[in-house]
């Protein structure tokens, strides 16, 4: 008689009435639990997914999205013979006090809360994952692995690898109307990365930096964290409210702004307040970080340039990202810094902050170069067109006497308005209950003062699910 | 008739006589200037390595260098039927105006200055190219590519993936006496990006740091560009002089050191002094950075424990990297923090400085666990201490009367005193004429005090190269 298997002695059993979560995320939450706490060691053969299934009653997809998330954080390992087993290199005895990578599904850990999952419907900051052309990137980065030259092995460059920042230059002359030398150019560790190296690079501790409000929220905790001082200046449907930051701030240091594309009311920088913006900056000496998110995702007509593209005085650090772009396990973004700063960057990313690996740079420029990023963004535009209709038609729908629905024609999310009065907070969780990442307006806010609102992401909702899962913010939103 | 080669037009005359560089790197430098100022359009197919090479009147061996460097650079590509062509992506147009990406070769650029290019002998910080499982390598990383998940294009997590923090905290265990949870583990970009990581999260403007003097010169530009306020601290033959720290600065809120073996002398931080340091900073409240560069590679007797792994009261966040026990260019460091800063690290990673590239991270977790990584340092460990006792024989045959060389049995570098009075800025120069890259001790200094001395790295010194260049050391002490 054999043992029972070391999974069913363990208490898997899912809460399908009134869950916090979705199925899968329960399944792989208590399974990488068990194994954290020592319940399944290392080594483990886990039942293969249709018995596993069949024993919870669930279907086969729900135990392959919670074994996938497992694989691919390294808590479980696939063996051609032996299935799948938890991995033998995982020692629970030095997990010591072990907090959870994850923290249980909530309004407040949102938007770019940056840890690897299964991306749940409406979650921000990141692109549609199932259409990324995963084969051929594989490809051009196994090319690039067997091709490892000797000279390779030794430190990059640390501003970057020439041919990425080249073809980015390219790509940033023909989407976003900047002209810049290819010395300009730093690649960095994504947004964090480049925006890391902005700040360490131009301010010291105490320095006054406008902060847009509402404004995005990983931005000004960084500023924060840096020991910089934040003077929120608002948003209105021109953008940030320049005249104010003048009067509330005139000696600001720094401006980190999102003028395409604010985030996350999607509202344009227009042209006058540019120009009022990038005046000030030259007459005070201030620097402005552009973060230009999503830029390259616009719905009518050609994107606008970036507002980099207008500054003739050098006070533009232009701050972008292919985590949206390519994907954000990449970890690749790049800077565009004023040729009089571009020493002081190039010193400064060299002591704290050199370009991410050669294989990912190489990689990445031969996708540029080939000419499959310029389809790629094609093709991604004319999707996110696609699930952007259907979402906004389902909301509207479903929901329109409660939520208004703002079109802004750029970017992957859309900002749902609620009636003054709304309980955003409340139906925020009662979509997280749901396992619906919507977000409350109000996590964007300094000084607060907008009406109660929610941001929905369309990238990872596919045209067909889009009703269905209208009529669950509609129960959230009536609080069912 | 077919119109001359564009090559052939060039001006790529080889300096043969007191040539300030090898062959080699004549050639890599005057084919990368030529395309950069547009007189080797991209797509311009190159001569074969032997056509070339008969032209100028070289070994095949030399024009492969130099080809080989560029193409690890990116300005060539090797197309299968066209053979090498300048990459075609190059736009030289954009290239602005071009600062040369390689300073030439001089004694002040050397130690660790951070770019790609094939090794100079005696070049420090760099472990042995030659040596690396090149092919290994390739086979996990193209393995991990082909398995590239669709959750694996999300987010890393900011801190690290799980099984190398795993794998990293085993390794330490055993090689350097270091008893961590894994949650006090983080995976950071190199070195560089260990310590910005340490003093974004430890350092405002202007906080007192201790320096060691003389001391790793790059950690020192790194803490000044962060606006810390340096105090040099002398070291002698038992390490940093704590209480000399004490003395004259006894409020620092922070001290830079490397007590396994100092950077650059290679004497260890003795017994009383760890403790003496250990029980000041509990009682003022001041962190110490352990930079255990070279730890791992020890050549009498078993590595002595880090200073972390006698630290009681928390302060100590210990900095180390794979740069040399694997290879530069993967950019892969590590921190071990005591538990109670793993939060504040934890924000500070995922706001300005989150873990690499997935691929390359789990790439090494893959070599790390199935045990290539034990295996790789004690075949390294082997090799070095031949190759040290190589150069240490043959500097002290042919320059012992000029050169005393200290023989610290840890570390990939030796220093070689000079008797007081000599030029040491006169020899170095006259070492990089020759391509040497021996570096002048002094480089590494804050207040002097130290005789003159020159340090070499035999990392990339092949036993039966080290005669040869030990004379040419002899001819440049000489004068010659």
């Amino acid at each position: 008689m054999t043992s029972p298997h070391p999974v069913s002695t363990l208490d898997l059993a899912l809460e399908r009435e009134r869950s916090a979560q979705p199925l899968y995320q329960q399944l792989y939450q208590r399974i990488r639990d068990a194994i954290l706490a020592g319940r399944l060691p290392p080594g483990t053969r886990l039942p293969a997914t249709r018995v596993l299934a069949a024993d919870l009653a669930v279907s086969r997809g729900t135990v392959d999205q919670a074994y996938s998330q497992l694989l691919a954080e390294g808590f479980l390992l696939s063996r051609a013979a032996a299935g799948t087993v938890v991995n033998p290199a995982l020692d629970p005895k030095r997990f010591g006090q072990h907090r959870p990578l994850h923290p249980a599904a909530s309004p407040g850990a949102a938007a770019g809360s940056a840890t690897s999952s299964m991306p749940l419907p409406f979650q921000l900051g990141l692109p549609a994952l199932d259409a990324f052309p995963r084969k051929l990137w594989t490809r051009l980065a196994g090319q690039r692995a067997r091709s490892l030259s000797q000279v390779a092995l030794s430190y990059p460059s640390p501003v970057g690898y020439l041919p990425l920042r080249q073809a980015i230059a390219h790509h940033l002359a023909l989407f976003r109307g900047i002209d810049c030398s290819v010395e300009q150019v730093f690649v960095t560790s994504g947004f964090q990365g480049g925006l890391g190296l902005a700040m360490q690079t131009l301010l010291r501790t105490g320095d006054a930096v406008w902060m847009e409000d509402p404004g995005y929220f990983r931005a000004r905790k960084a500023l924060q964290l840096n020991g910089a001082t934040l003077h929120p200046v608002p948003v209105d449907q021109h953008g940030l409210r320049v005249e104010d930051g003048i009067r509330r701030c005139p000696d600001a240091k720094l401006v980190y702004c999102t003028p395409s594309h604010h985030a996350p009311l999607g509202v344009t920088l227009t042209l006058p307040r540019r120009l009022e913006l990038l005046a000030w900056a030259a007459q005070r000496g201030a620097w402005i970080v552009e973060d230009d998110y999503d830029g390259e995702f616009r719905y009518d007509g050609p994107p606008l340039p970036a507002l980099q593209s207008l500054d003739s005085a050098e006070r533009v650090i232009y701050v972008g990202s292919f985590s949206k772009t390519l994907f954000p396990g990449l970890r690749l973004g790049y800077l565009v810094v004023p040729p009089g700063l571009v020493e002081r960057f190039a010193q400064a990313a060299d002591l704290f902050a050199p370009s991410p690996s050669l294989l990912d740079q190489a990689t990445a420029a031969d996708f540029l170069q080939q000419g499959h990023f310029a389809r790629h963004i094609k093709r991604m535009r004319a999707l996110y067109a696609e699930r952007r209709a259907a979402l906004v038609a389902a909301l509207e729908t479903e929901c329109g006497g409660r939520l208004r629905i703002d079109q802004h024609a750029v970017g992957l999310q859309l900002v749902g308005w609620l009636a003054e009065g709304e309980d955003d907070q409340a139906i925020a969780a009662r979509l997280w209950a749901q396992g619906l990442a919507g977000q409350m307006l109000s996590t964007f806010c300094l000084n607060g003062g907008q009406p109660p609102a929610l941001l929905f992401s369309f990238a990872n909702v596919p045209v067909e699910q889009a009703p269905a899962l209208a009529r669950r913010v509609k129960a959230a939103l009536d609080g069912l």
